[in-house]
């Protein structure tokens, strides 16, 4: 039996629409298939794959990334920081080959790759080799150049992503990196068995997390109505919740051409405010907790002036500041460490259902390729 | 005598229509004035005010600002790691703030702005000091608060800058920053006398340059009708011109209300390339140099998928990759240690006169404080 190209893609996709949105509906699926290799079952601990050298003697960690996985990448910062007490170094691979960066001894360079042979991603990876550093990296393509060149593999399962805008692998990078931070956290001695425990406890929530944000699917293509009209959208967000309003900018972006951009949300009155106005829709990512106060103030800004906003917290947040917003979308409420996860669902299914409304082509938008293999 | 309010402002703006205008065109009087307090004319060598620490003995060096200062901190990033091998964080300060930094011990924090009362970088620098770092501040204002508090106060002299957007303060801290990584360079051991002397002249050659650029005034006010009717413009760089193209599209934000975006060159294919087509104008932030080519490979992409290209760049630059771009602005040929500075000019005036062709208050644009005392 010969079948053709389409009906087989057409299989493939079963019953979904787009492979992006078949893969945006994977997620629960491959993070729990991720975590199974970072995780070890019979004592709830988080392990790492073998490791021929001393974590605990790192004592800096440099992320190198493009792209989407630069933002898991950024995420994997706030978290390294604040569990492990190790500082990070974050770049852009196309900025940090240039820029003759100082590595110090016992450094550890992190790159990040969904396919593992992005251009400047790899050269940034050779250069940190030359230089001595210890390289781990996180790729979702184990044979790839990346992998093979790593001190370090930490593997996402994520499957093959079809869909050039990254769904899935963001999500699983940062089911590795959650584990890769709990993991130094406790050897560095910053992070105790009772911690361990109940870190890998919301680790194991995460997939069934996962499904109760895709459960706001139908809620959200409703919402899609009101942001396929702007020609401009911002995102806000604070702390690990910037990077996710990196990249929800970033997929509405690619996929519905609407130019949307992130914007850490205490940044905002520095000059982006001026852009505001009623046909500016802004979307705040704002999980309840220690930074949401903050972020809410300057929400009430934009509202001030007449902007638009899109709110995405849980209960608490939306009932407390959910009033005078042009949508909520709720999500469950999560431990901190998994909410870049679990948020990063409805800002994928916004871009994609503003994307259907315009009727552009979700899985191949114009200009861009799937992974970027020249500089 | 009694003056209104009006006609002192109407005095103190002499033949220009606005602030902003007066304060471009002193951008060549206020960063001599600045050198001048930086550079000891006797021998030709940079010199620091008085410092009752050592700062070879720094071993790191973490940046804070917001707005266009966080832009001069990442320009003096890429300065002080190139000519002084000593590695710098930087944060937004509402980011580093509430993110719990790993701060070393010996490490000098550096904190960036105009007013010296920026609420979220004075709160960073209180909690730098709180955490044993040496502070160091470039503030605009002597007697703010920033500069009491300082351990090494390196002032601006740009004199009072009313428009809310931030020009002449810009090229003024880039001339602080730039002394500053020659200084470190040289108390390191990385810049020996005939280096130090070089570079001294090519500080004292940017007011000729910052004159030289502000040349191109009329051409680029020609230019701002290209410019006008778009409602996104992205602005690429790499290395010390990605800050400017983020300057750049602050800039336009800020008083022309265009959804203007500065991209790292190599970041365009990781996504925003997506959003190119004709109405969509991409200036390109290219001196001729080791960068240059990396930078027209990345034009060349836009433009193959229709993009409109302004190109800034020197003779050389234009001379190889001016052809088929909608318009160029030629800058002087300039060392890489001051073109920050000098093309800093030709991205204010671009701002300025689409500004101007949209007829909006330049001076006072919408949403905009001009110092930010509140979180």
């Amino acid at each position: 039996v010969v079948t053709s190209g389409a009906s087989a893609v057409a299989i493939e996709k079963g019953n979904y629409r787009h492979f992006m949105q078949k893969e945006i509906f994977e997620q629960p699926t491959v993070v729990a298939q991720t975590l199974r290799s970072y995780i070890r079952q019979v004592d709830q601990s988080v392990a790492l794959p073998q490791i021929d050298f001393d974590v605990t003697g790192v004592s800096r960690i440099t992320i190198v990334a493009c792209g989407t996985s630069f933002y898991a990448g950024m995420v994997a910062k706030y978290w390294i920081e604040h569990f492990a007490r190790l500082p990070v170094d974050i770049d852009v691979a196309s900025e940090f080959r240039y820029r003759e960066p100082v590595l110090e001894p016992g450094g550890l360079a992190l790159f990040i790759s969904q396919s593992g042979e992005t251009a400047d991603t790899l050269a940034a990876l050779r250069h940190c080799k030359d230089a001595g550093q210890k390289i781990a990296v996180v790729v979702n393509v184990p044979t790839s150049t990346m992998a093979r060149e790593a001190d370090l593999l930490l593997p996402t399962h994520a499957g093959p992503e079809i869909g050039v805008a990254s769904t899935k692998a963001f999500t699983c990078q940062l089911a590795v990196l959650a584990a890769l931070a709990a993991h130094l956290a406790v050897k560095r001695g910053h992070m105790d068995r009772a911690e361990e425990t109940e870190i890998v406890k919301h680790l194991l929530e995460a997939p069934a997390c996962l499904n109760a944000a895709l459960a706001y699917d139908e809620d959200i293509a409703e919402m899609a109505h009101l942001i396929a009209p702007a020609r401009d959208v911002l995102y806000l967000g604070r702390g690990p919740d910037y990077p996710l309003a990196l990249e929800g900018a970033l997929k509405l972006k690619e996929i519905s051409y609407i130019h949307a951009e992130g914007y850490a949300s205490g940044e905002m009155k520095h000059g982006p405010i001026a852009l505001i106005d009623d046909a500016v829709p802004v979307v705040v990512i704002a999980p309840s907790g220690p930074l949401f106060e903050k972020t809410v103030s300057n929400m009430q800004e934009v509202r001030a002036r007449g902007g638009k906003v899109v709110l995405i917290s849980d209960r608490d947040g939306i009932d407390e500041a959910g009033d005078g917003c042009i949508a909520t979308i709720e999500m469950p409420k999560v431990h901190p460490l998994i909410a870049p996860l679990v948020y990063a669902v409805p800002v994928q299914l916004l871009a994609y259902h503003v994307a259907c409304v315009k009727g552009t082509d979700v899985d191949q938008p114009r200009n861009l390729a799937k992974s970027v293999t020249v500089e």
